[in-house]
């Protein structure tokens, strides 16, 4: 029985890991041929470590930066297109089979005014992205543009910003004070405001899917004649900055 | 008032946006050039998107495979080193400012059988990570390593899966169901069971921090001679496989 480790598959597909695919043992003669002393050499494999961490990083951003100039005409082309196609982004959100679960009545209402939706990948050393919805004249607030940044980190997806959204009937009772019932999760509270609960799964719907596949999810259920050029099996993709 | 996106700036440093940075606009003329019906013109560039994003991670994926290659002689000079230097990882992770906060006393206890520790960055469209802690023979658990593994999505860092641990008192009470009181997070809760609260937090500060920088943490509050090589601003590394 010692020795054995058995594990737990959570998710679908890998293999199982055993006790024997464990790399090195710490049993196992040292093998260091090293004359320095240990903290000493350790200290010089730390730099080391450090430069080639960082020597990988800068290849990775110029990769990065590459896909995304190669990319950059192709979703030009993708919003002029989009643009010719009124409510869009509204039909693709509601078609879209986990974000329709969570829009509510007045949801509803609110994508009516939503003009157009961008995503884009930042910079920098940690995955950051950028959500931007656009509006036009609406019941619900002043703002024409609502932009919710998040950054990815081993811990979770973190919201690191989002528009102050400012409320018609704030302004109409003469004090900014009065908050929406942000008690349930739906798309509206979702967009307004900037800590919900569960806002890290909504925006990764939206960048990672919605985003990168949105005519899949216009025409979800329809009869259009490129559907069939649309609908097939889901291929995971990286997000599209 | 109108078409102001003030926003609210959480995380530091980067500059604030403002409506004016918004890429198009759907006022715009479309400005589409393609004479196709726009949902066929549509899904051709559907097609384009996924070739380039699918070459883009492949590309990618060659730099990543690339630079773990560079980084696995370093690594493995550096596990033959730290062999050599007895409870090197149980001090640093005692060490370590943040974990240090959650080691409770049976920890204490149950790092005095931690032999070595182990972090692989797995292959995959998503980044995926290996934790492995490898233990002598202890009090605690039959296991000889307890593996754990995550994925990081938007919307977190996820257990995936993790080794079951074999309890010696399940085996002494011939009935293997009683479980820990796994109510307080501590490392010994974390690392038994799958889905700790706050799991997700506790395998970044262990894959992102101690595991790129163990010999800081490990220094940490001594003076020796290695030591002002090691505590300097501390870089933010990516994840070292």
């Amino acid at each position: 029985m010692r020795g054995l480790a058995q594990v737990v598959e959570v998710g679908p597909g890998d293999k199982k890991l055993t006790a024997e695919e464990a790399p090195v043992r710490a049993e196992e003669k040292p093998g260091g041929s090293s004359a320095r002393p240990p903290l000493e050499a350790l200290a010089a494999l730390q730099c080391q470590l450090r430069a080639e961490s960082a020597r990988g990083h800068r290849v990775y951003l110029g990769v990065k930066l590459a896909s995304a100039e190669r990319r950059k005409p192709i979703l030009e082309r993708r919003r002029s297109i989009i643009q010719c196609i009124p409510g869009f982004w509204a039909k693709a959100i509601r078609n879209h089979p986990q974000i329709s679960d969570i829009i509510s009545e007045q949801d509803e209402d609110m994508l009516e005014y939503l003009v157009t939706l961008e995503v884009r990948e930042l910079g920098g050393p940690k995955y950051r992205c950028r959500l931007m919805f656009f509006f036009r004249s609406n019941p619900y607030f002043l703002n024409e543009v609502i932009i919710k940044e998040y950054r990815l980190s081993l811990a979770g997806y973190r919201a690191t910003r989002s528009t102050v959204v400012h409320w018609f009937w704030d302004y109409e009772r003469g004090a900014p004070s009065r908050r929406l019932d942000t008690t349930s999760v739906n798309l509206f509270n979702w967009l307004s405001e900037h800590s919900l609960p569960g806002s890290g799964k909504i925006a990764e719907l939206i960048s990672e899917d919605l985003w990168p596949s949105p005519l899949r999810h216009y025409l979800r259920g329809t009869k259009a004649p490129v559907e069939g050029a649309q609908t097939g099996p889901v291929v995971a993709e990286e997000p599209v900055g």
